[in-house]
């Protein structure tokens, strides 16, 4: 077995999820993530934990959503008492096809989301992170050989995360001390207030309620978006390429958008609610190991050198105690390159140009 | 997909384990069991049924034993509650290794099993099936090419199980009504007494306390056995080919043994404890869709034209209520040809002469 399987199980299980003996774990296993949870299975061994190992496959939850009659039982006993009993629960991602769902009526996956809630709100309140295997399907999503996809994986998650979680700090500090966030590149101008918010050091680790790895990036809720941004990484939005989205933004809201591929699927996000028309998230990659986009959320949003503004749903982590954000049931990121002509303003300083942070030489 | 997926997935679903809507079903795929759970997974969503999909891989456990000190904590909370809110449990076998857990020494495996007894017993109170999908391992195991093993296993699944859930019905009346077995063969005479005891009509369907699809034997635990027999089809026991063991009872007990091959296995089976050197049950084959050995206990013992004798624990549904029948740490089943120069008969009157019941033409 490739060596970065098992240092991907140790990071996984040690930093991200700082499992301890007597921990009850479930293991979420998808259909190309067989050799990852071989390897979490023996890290788990070792450190004294109790493994259940469930089954994560879009064939099988399309064969059985598209069979449902869609009336379906709130919260299963057997599930909810699973998810409950459960300290710790460890994703393996990584499936056979991404669009393995592709056929899968809307009505009918929200009827499904609508009736676990509360399984859902047991596995929030677990230690959770997420994490993929490299399977063919997603190397074929980057774009990619399937080789050239496992380094692209293994540069990413095998970091030096301390290291990354202290540098990311000043970042979190800076927006923590600021009040005003403005981002220019070439077709960017675009100011965002922070004032009254906190920031989040997503450090791939529960320790910091960071829920994915890889992670690496520092996000905040910010409020009072004035002006127009470019979004220029392409991604799969609900099933279709979307390309070169602009927004437009007054008060905090958007009063104009296009795209030069697939406008309606921004269209259609924008319609979902009112929040949807907001900003729930100001996110700014940090993880150097991911060099360049492969259409995956988990990945791209943490791209250093990038700044993701999401559509819709804020965290409450990011929220003054007590105090509600932005409320949507969506929350879509989108992502912008600021690698080149472009700087990262806070309360007028700069802090970031070109994809350089402050603190780094070349500025 | 192959049609006998599909019609295998309902006889499990309606058939076996009689699953109606809101019954919480917990499903085992096994490694190379991917293609029956889509159609299981798609029989449960028309009856409205609710899933929860475990990963059942021998190379995991084998990874989480191995890794493991040893002590492990007895019947952890996520997973006892899981299967004590589950109706139902479907096991989908079929991996992709049959020695993957070779190397996991027996002291390891007995540690783990003593920890999850409470964990068993929920198991146990639920509606379980254990079933298996063909794979190429099994096919292996059984010496044969793939296509031909996938046509024996539907052979023995895709039976007309009403109609022959009626035949051995009959053959459990003669034993219920009976208080003598003798069975004949050319190397065998051996009789035990069936006093007092209630034949079980394996159905392959919870409705009649049976568990394995496929099924097809009808079982009793006979006690006071006397004479010789001669157990000529070979299997793999505790990872060892068994061949051609004969076994001489007195007074109910072993006084002598001996096998062509590996006879120490049998030895070290005798020598767990005082009720493995007595039988647990006699039970006779009945399933004409298996026509061959193929290494695997699920089909062999429940071949038409042979019976088997377990050495160890006999079932409950076998002994007068309140009356505990022969106890022990093991259950081995040993099987007998009785298709020539054979027969088989209750107080003296022959009931199944070369393999042929009386109620068959040829007698």
């Amino acid at each position: 077995m490739d060596d970065r399987i098992a240092e991907h199980a140790a990071v996984l299980v040690d930093w991200s999820a700082r499992i301890e003996e007597g921990d009850n774990v479930v293991v979420s296993v998808a259909e190309g993530a067989h050799d990852l949870a071989v390897a979490v299975a023996r890290a788990l061994g070792e450190r004294g934990a109790n493994p259940v190992m469930t089954y994560g496959s879009s064939e099988i939850d399309r064969a059985y959503l598209r069979a449902h009659d869609g009336d379906f039982d709130d919260d299963p006993a057997h599930e909810l008492a699973l998810y409950e009993n459960a300290d710790v629960i460890l994703s393996l991602g990584g499936g056979r096809n991404t669009s393995a769902l592709a056929d899968v009526p809307g009505e009918t996956r929200r009827a499904a989301a609508k009736a676990s809630e509360e399984v859902r709100d047991a596995r929030r309140s677990t230690d959770r992170i997420s994490t993929v295997h490299p399977t063919r399907s997603l190397a074929q999503q980057a774009g990619t050989s399937y080789e050239a996809y496992q380094d692209f994986v293994y540069d990413a998650v095998l970091r030096d995360w301390e290291s990354l979680a202290e540098e990311m700090a000043r970042m979190k500090d800076l927006l923590n001390d600021g009040t005003e966030v403005r981002i220019v590149t070439r077709d960017t101008d675009i100011t965002m207030s922070i004032e009254d918010r906190t920031a989040v050091n997503s450090t791939a680790s529960v320790a910091d309620d960071s829920h994915n790895l890889p992670s690496g990036e520092v996000f905040t809720a910010p409020h009072a978006t004035d002006g127009e941004i470019r979004v220029d990484i392409p991604m799969t939005l609900r099933g279709k390429r979307v390309r070169d989205v602009s927004l437009k933004f007054e008060g905090g809201e958007v009063v104009d958008y296009d795209a030069a591929q697939n406008p309606e699927v921004i269209a259609e996000i924008l319609d979902t609610d009112d929040g949807a028309r907001r900003l729930g998230e100001l996110g700014i990659g940090m993880n150097r190991g991911i060099d360049r986009p492969t259409d995956s959320i988990l990945f791209d949003e943490k791209m250093a050198g990038t700044v993701h503004l999401a559509l819709g749903r804020a965290y409450d982590a990011c929220l003054p105690e007590g105090k509600d954000g932005n409320d949507s049931a969506v929350h879509v990121d989108l992502i912008t390159d600021m690698s080149e002509d472009s700087r990262l303003e806070i309360d007028g300083d700069v802090v970031q140009r070109n994809g350089v942070f402050r603190w780094e030489d070349e500025l």
